[in-house]
């Protein structure tokens, strides 16, 4: 009998069907009787005083029913931690970006609501603003934010081992400024949220949010409402990524407001120029790399410098500082690692999180400069990456970084072995180097990504498993699937528990009046650590059966076993009966039981060092290898990617297909940052806010991509699963540009590498 | 410092402000967008053969969508029990009653649907009906249902002592034929449903249904749809009183069949006629009564035989009837009994279930047929009653009859005692007997009530308590508030549980996707069961939380206690943190909690023999003393009721102000049913189908009613809670009717006593 009768299965997602058909409901699709519609106004200036806003003539129009600025929220700020509460839902005095939200209208259509925003008199007094980060820190620039001395938002300042000794007694060291671009997410459902603030004092909303429990936290803070009485019904979620739907926005909390008001259900859906204008976007960070190695490659050291343009407030930057930080140490040994970084306020569009984030910056950044190492020393890049990459941990054992982050598992030199012998790397050199002006060139890389992200404070899973009298189960989690397909997962991972099928387990939409609080999508989390509730609340509820089958049977319940929905006794196989009837037995049982299993993750963690990066960010830590295929047109400067090799380990995979979609995905993304993705700025305005101006890849631009799975077996993750995707995010920019180096001879240090710097570099190289 | 501080609180209501501003939303309030109507064709005849169908007219108006008739089912039908599933969702080649389903249509709007029914031609072939039960039993009266000889639906024969020899040696043996009314629940709510069946397989209802769960197994079972994917969302229920809303109706199965077929959304509001014609009633029974006494009143036995009328179908007729027989051995002592019982099959509308299910039917024959005995006797009416009333079990015994229903509690003697110094009766005869045409009376009943109600099968209660970081608190069950006030009773025990208030705990509505399965509101059950279940779960969380402050205290979590919000530490209460502060402490540790409690009721009850009446039908058991003052005038009959004095034992009273509306409202409406309330049935044909027509009290009808608690600690309840209100609409009746025979000196033995009864009685006597 093989080992699992669910995981690791190629089964469609359960909630396939719905979103082919185009039943799943999305936020924007939700609609009530007596609906208003919410608009807001927004600054036309970066950086502004605001001297009046005058709303009456906008209040007098036909069909407007309220109108909303900062003073109706009453100098309410939020943020991600208590110390960085600094962002208001409407811009309070001063603007800090460009479209930043001023006033919100609610009228009885979306267009009378335009036209009531238009209405609305605001008198500015424009101020200098700050755009670049660097130039931001100098004494002499005005301030974003008047508490800000040198504009810095976030610093962190960490020093592990010894680098200037180690630099000092390196064979080679190196000093590359690197800078990554201002990428969006680019999900395909804008943000929406339907929001009904009853008289009763109890608020219930529908809004696209990778992380329910986020904006249940603030809603409850911003109307002064216990949390009990703030309902967050999820609809299905358009993707994520990390932005704007894993925070609240201007947007929410005008509705609410607005319904609070008016006593009617109030809906605001951002238009994609507004999403684009305004939201949240990976951080642009710079990143001085200092890097020390040996002769035969070995690193000796690491000193990281890094400045992060922040924008206008701080969300949640200090987790993005931490993140460029903490993993550095990762995937290759490391005894000697400096980090001083600075988020720093600009009058930019506001930076946080993404797909990868923090590690993306800084990982590039080294894994490139790594590249350079090596090729002055005249080695190989595999040879460089296996020597210093961390190995496999015996079973039983840990390995620790000198910032106390523990790997229990670390596939790395098997992918890194597994990509090379793979025929894109193998036969690099077997294949044309060159073809009309198109030259060719394979590039390699190695990484690593946190899975089952931690922090201080609220941060476990909890999961209830009900079994039904027929033999199905409901699963109620707080965790949420925003498109990555954690939801099949999920469900998976109860029926391998439970011993029946995944269609058996049935899960609906998170709804905090109901679901178990749980932290959100982020940081990999779900099937980690919300999968390990999971696995807990399904144990729970068959131990609670078996108990059931074991009276039946006159047996202990250790002797009972469930495997393809039958049950039987483990010495004598042929005592058995269906799940569904010992699921009736168990139900109906004279002592009338109601089957429920509760389970919670992540019990017994150590806490999280955030302002020293001392400690794990993650349960466990994904490892990557990947190699990829890139032609350059060396008349037209055109990046053509061909081909990634990628070979990961996510621990074991629970379901191959959903994998396989989150890595190809995660890697088409990370190209598209690596060649394309750019929001381009004018003084703090961003002049290319339509998908058809930010190129994202086409899925003509996809390029073959082989997976090869690394299966290690993590104690941690539930039936061994660590992360998945993150790592392919963080392993395709290296990998790409180690490709265009090969290719080129030139070695991009600030992303995206378009045809114009391509022209220009090489330009410049003649 | 007091021993509660919520439990016994004068309290309002959780959903008090909602349904005062009309914010509550009713099942007939749900609207979803591309929404069908549906209605039903009805039969003309109570029974008749269908011989053909004719739909093709109906289909071809222009905006029907789809019609359904029997076949459309493939022959499905429904039951109370396994053995008693005789009812087809749409009337199957043969009507049972008049006004049954014949076919349902879904169109675009109700008068379309209306229209459409018109259009369908069916004939039908008239068959003799059946109206009358005992004539009903006869060998030579044609059958309803042709398996069911003398159209016994259900029969019981329960033997228990020796009642033959009993009545030998009795003093004095009455022979007495009782018989009750068909009386309707009388909800303002008519029952409604919106349905929608998903292509994807799954059902979505939103239904005015006070047992959801019934409903999610009725569905499931007609669709053939696992458990886990039907999804029953409970509005607020406006009244339920285990009427229609108690179980499934033709138009929810129409509702969800044609929405399945038409992919759209189906609502389907049942008119208030429609209601009133076919919905279930309380079985109109009749009670033939033998009673024994000793010289000194003390009864030695009771024989009962009863014909209940029973309808056109079975439907929860095998619990009518048991009730009507396990509980004759309350509240008095009782050594010898027998029940011969038949529900009969016949050609009118549907006996079921009614607040006092089945013992008001045979206490009332009872409690009179002891006053007649008494009078005959000489006995004074209280002390007939205050010889033959069950002793209050001394704490930590039991009393058991003689069909072993085991009493911890009794507070019956203390209740009479109470009522009958109480000035109405005290001082009954120091007022003028006669004023004018009116003469007044005087009555008491002693009875008793079973509450948390049990059943074979999936009886038991569950509940979750979330404990949200803020120390707000949600409560999740899936037990249902239908009206009666149980949600805010249930957070009322959680709160006391926990050291919180009442307004830190919050409870939504029953949503079978996310809440645990219960049994529903029926049989006095909520308070007792869903509340053991909350009290556990509350205490759950609370150990929970009492270890965080024991580790953060470094003391044992025993020694540490929570009230009123303040958690301190029992020997040194200076030591102490606000709730709130322990919560967020609990939430937040490095552990990552998430405060999750779950709790279950009944674990450990005997199964219960319904078949032959032995062993309890309730978790504990509620006595009521009441006393009843009418006037009757003896010219015209009419009767007016002016005061009750009502005593009950409940147990403790946990939400004072809602126990005393329950109270209230049951002995207004038992009120109703001794002098007003009946269907007048016409071969079938129900002649008063409205509400103006169906007398029932107004609220100038409602006498001054005095309250008088009797606090027993039942160690079965939560906080030593009985049931409330059930025990008043059975003791309201022999009440009244003693109070009538007080002023008239006639023993009235059927309901209603309508003034033409008055009369004619009145002529006869002279």
């Amino acid at each position: 009998m093989a080992e699992f009768s669910v995981i690791g299965e190629r089964l469609p997602r359960v909630d396939a069907r719905e979103k082919v058909t185009g039943e799943a409901k999305y936020a924007a699709d939700y609609s009530l009787p007596n609906m208003l519609w919410c608009k807001l106004l927004r600054s036309p200036y970066p950086h502004a005083r605001i001297l009046s806003i005058d709303t009456s003539k906008a209040e007098r129009l036909p069909g407007v029913k309220a109108v909303v600025t900062a003073k109706d929220f009453g100098g309410w700020t939020w943020g991600w931690m208590p110390a960085t509460r600094d962002e208001p839902p409407l811009a309070v005095d001063k603007v800090h970006y460009m479209a930043e939200a001023v006033a919100g209208v609610a009228a009885i259509d979306e267009d009378t609501a335009e036209e009531a925003c238009q209405l609305i008199r605001v008198d500015y007094e424009e101020l200098p603003g700050v755009f670049e980060p660097e130039e931001a820190m100098k004494e002499s620039t005005p301030r974003v934010h008047d508490y800000a001395k040198n504009n810095i938002s976030v610093e962190y300042h960490w020093n592990f081992g010894d680098v200037e000794k180690a630099f000092a007694e390196s064979y080679i060291v190196r000093e590359d400024r690197f800078r990554t671009s201002r990428a969006t997410h680019g999900y395909l459902e804008p943000p929406a949220i339907l929001a009904y603030y009853d008289p009763t004092g109890y608020i219930t909303v529908w809004a696209s949010k990778q992380s329910p429990y986020f904006h249940y936290r603030h809603l409850a803070a911003c109307f002064k409402l216990p949390l009990s009485k703030i309902r967050v019904i999820q609809p299905f979620i358009g993707g994520g990524f990390g932005g704007t739907k894993n925070d609240s926005l201007a947007g929410d909390f005008c509705a609410v407001l607005l319904s609070k008001i008016t006593g009617k259900p109030v809906k605001y859906v951002e238009s994609m120029e507004e999403e684009l204008v305004t939201s949240r976007r990976r951080h642009s960070m710079i990143v001085y790399s200092k890097m020390g190695a040996k002769k035969d490659g070995t690193l000796t050291a690491i000193h990281h410098q890094v400045v992060a343009d922040g924008g206008g407030y701080t969300a949640v930057g200090p987790l993005s500082l931490y993140l460029a930080g903490f993993a550095t140490t990762l995937p290759y040994r490391l005894p000697n690692f400096k980090y001083d970084a600075y988020r720093v306020f600009t009058n930019n569009p506001i930076g946080a999180a993404m797909r990868g984030h923090g590690i993306t910056h800084t990982r590039f950044a080294a894994e490139i400069q790594m590249g350079m190492i090596a090729e002055e020393l005249g080695i190989d890049p595999v040879e460089v990456r296996m020597r210093n990459a961390i190995d496999n941990p015996k079973p039983g054992t840990i390995y620790e970084t000198i910032n106390k982050v523990t790997l229990k598992t670390c596939g790395l030199k098997e992918a890194i072995q597994k990509v090379t012998e793979d025929p894109i790397w193998r036969d690099r050199n077997k294949t044309p180097r060159k073809e009309g002006d198109i030259s060719w060139g394979v590039g390699l890389s190695g990484t690593s990504y946190l899975g089952g992200a931690r922090q201080m404070g609220h941060q476990a899973c909890a999961a209830i498993v009900r079994v039904c009298e027929d033999g199905t189960v409901n699963l109620i989690t707080g965790a949420t699937d925003c498109g990555q397909g954690s939801d099949t997962v999920l469900c998976m991972i109860a029926a391998e528990e439970l011993g029946i099928k995944l269609e058996d387990v049935n899960i609906k939409r998170v709804d905090t009046a109901y679901t178990p609080v749980d932290p959100g999508s982020y940081g990999s989390r779900v099937t980690i650590l919300a999968g390990q509730a999971t696995q807990k609340a399904a144990r729970e509820a068959k131990r609670q059966l078996l108990e059931a089958a074991a009276k039946t049977w006159q047996v202990k319940s250790e002797d009972v076993e469930i495997r393809e929905k039958k049950v039987f006794i483990t010495s004598d196989p042929e005592r058995s009966m269906p799940f569904d009837k010992l699921a009736r037995i168990a139900c109906y049982s004279g002592t009338g039981a109601v089957i429920l299993g509760t389970g919670y993750s992540g019990y017994g963690l150590e806490p999280l060092d955030l302002t020293n990066g001392i400690g794990n960010g993650g349960t466990s830590y994904s490892f990557t290898a990947q190699s990829a295929r890139v032609g350059v047109d060396m008349e037209t400067g055109k990046i053509t990617v061909t081909d990634f090799t990628i070979a990961s380990d996510c621990g074991r995979l629970l379901s191959p297909i959903q994998a396989e979609g989150q890595i190809e995905g995660a890697s088409v993304q990370g190209m598209g940052q690596t060649i394309y993705e750019d929001f381009i700025m004018d003084r703090g305005k961003t002049l290319n806010p339509t998908l058809l101006d930010y190129k994202m890849p086409h899925s003509t631009d996809i390029p073959n991509i082989k997976l090869i799975d690394i299966v290690t077996n993590d104690p941690d993750g539930p039936f061994g699963a660590k992360e998945t995707s993150e790592g392919s995010i963080v392993s395709t920019p290296p990998a790409v540009v180690s490709a265009i180096h090969d290719a080129t001879g030139i070695w991009f240090k600030e992303l995206p590498i378009t045809p114009e710097k391509v022209i220009k570099a090489l330009k410049e190289k003649l």
